[in-house]
């Protein structure tokens, strides 16, 4: 039996693959559960500094396993139960990615839909290869993207996510990227280089100040401005105490490389 | 006399023309009764999927009606309970457009100021014609465009919306979109058709998908992500449990198109 | 000694120098301390109607002092109290622009970084020459630059932000602007009649309504979409009531220039 997600690290990177390119890697439970098992590993991992999150095949993520769904219409209660626990495992996955210490880039190729789009719009950042296509289609098949909507309104201006939510439609990677969904589109061949340079570029700095600063963004992005800059400024003298930011200050200032102990 | 507001139903899709091109479809006592009274009727109205919002003459709304908002200030109190109420009343429309279970295209040509400019960003997607030029003006005349800003300011990032509200300025259509304020811009003699050709998009989906979608939609916008998601993934389990997505999903499946009764 | 921040007035429109180029403009707890006491003069300053703010030298700012900032590591509690207390202070600095009754414009050349682009952000407009580098890169030296990011995640989508903070790249003036971060981008022999032509247009509409629509501004923000009409639309009653504003909307009916007292 093939694994469904596989885990590859180097140079405190962690790729994740979404391995099943059969059904272009779809979130079915038994996906969602490998993802959350790799999520819980990761956030107790100290030698990880990035994530990235890529798809095996053609395509990223196509959303929901929808025959698993049909099948789940068996039940004595027409699935409402199974439903209900899929939808709520499905969210816990997705604000994984955010409370996750490590920063996660999304590595996007073929196609993102629906849940998958939800996936791209969840991770910290986003990579994508040109002819990428994104969309939260749910509302041609009748099953409005209503989860998926909570992740891609809070990266698209609202014009633009509920176009795209009650049309079906997609939009290409150029257009993801001026909306806001993906931070650099580049050719296909270079989409793994890219997501892994970006990547490295995050595993460089020094782990704990990504660490908390991470979980201060989403924080703080809940908050009224006033609370907001009381709470980064907690956030902000406890990372000022740390030995390694004074020694990173210090090297600075000096004009040389830091002696970073972490 | 003239009706001030038009409408016309065809294939879903119904069509509101602000119809007072004399004062550039303004915004009066008689026009916001008119459309709030025409927004009652879509919300209970089964046959309609999908709005249009246009305006006859040069202009899409030009805002309110200076010359009745001066007469209202011979009232014993200068005019403070009438304008109360006017604001009021005014917010009760725009608020409506969202509220209302059918999604809302505004068509947009010539100038959209002020209230009108706020009617734009209240609707839930806008299409303008190449030319349109789109301001929350009042700043000139002494009147800041208070309530305007409260809708124009959750459709474009915020130093472009300040800009736009202190210097009365005037944006282009091409600029409006690149800020998120209209989704597409066309020329002026393929407005009407790209509109429709949205709305017609719009229609052909499942109706009941879109109105739980919509609702929900800027429901969730103005939750914290772990709330948006336990109340769209609610939203999603009703959703799952119709009739007409069981059979959407299977049809989806099974490569035929959908037998939906609704 | 020289000032360390400098304050020329004309026209209505007081020009703000951060006058320390030898530290690139470092926000010290001199220069903040000169900064806060600014915006309280200006506060109570009625023949103020815009505020421009620019760096002498090389750049704009390029945040915090640093060197001052280790010395501070010499208390006895390793710096806790001494840090908690200047995030507090350049918190409020930051508030103070948004709270001051007179738009205030950033014109923003060669870098701003840190605490600098924190500054950007938390103007209400910003005008940059073309060149200049925006950057959030406390992470490069180990300090996560959280209090910066709640200014700037307030200007930008969440993904570019995220991007700016964990990689501590830069972005140039372009890249900012369609960010939103500035308003415009000029190139650097144009900057200063670009934001004094900003600063006019702003100081020659009717001062009183400008200040009025700026507090509401920032504060229908923080607020829902029905509670944001409640607030804006009682402030636009008030402003309807000014004589100044009758005889705006009267002259402009009657096609004549106002004859505004205020």
């Amino acid at each position: 039996m093939t694994d469904l997600l596989l885990r590859e690290d180097a140079g405190g990177v962690a790729t994740l693959t979404l391995n099943s390119p059969a059904n272009l890697n779809a979130l079915s439970d038994a996906m969602l559960a490998a993802l959350m098992e790799a999520l819980v590993a990761l956030d107790g991992d100290d030698t990880v500094r990035a994530v990235v999150l890529r798809g095996a095949g053609k395509a990223f993520c196509a959303g929901h396993d929808l025959k698993e769904m049909q099948a789940g219409r068996q039940a004595e209660d027409g699935g409402r139960a199974y439903f209900g626990d899929l939808f709520t495992r499905c969210a816990a996955v997705m604000q994984a990615i955010g409370q996750l210490p490590q920063p996660v880039i999304a590595q996007v190729h073929g196609i993102a839909t629906a849940a998958g789009c939800q996936l791209v719009a969840s991770c910290d950042m986003a990579v994508a290869a040109e002819g990428t296509r994104f969309g939260v289609n749910g509302v041609n098949i009748g099953l409005f993207c209503s989860t998926p909507m909570a992740a891609l309104s809070r990266n698209i201006p609202r014009k633009q996510a509920f176009e795209m939510l009650t049309t079906g439609g997609f939009i290409d990677a150029t257009r993801a990227e001026a909306l806001g969904l993906v931070n650099r589109v580049v050719p296909p061949e270079a989409l793994a280089a890219e997501a892994q340079a970006l990547a490295d570029t995050v595993a460089g700095k020094l782990g704990a100040a990504v660490r908390i600063g991470k979980r201060a963004f989403y924080d703080q992005l809940e908050m009224g401005l006033s609370d907001a800059y009381a709470h980064t400024g907690a956030v902000m003298v406890d990372n000022m105490l740390w030995r390694d930011t004074a020694e990173g200050i210090q090297a600075f200032i000096e004009k040389r490389p830091p002696d970073w102990r972490a």
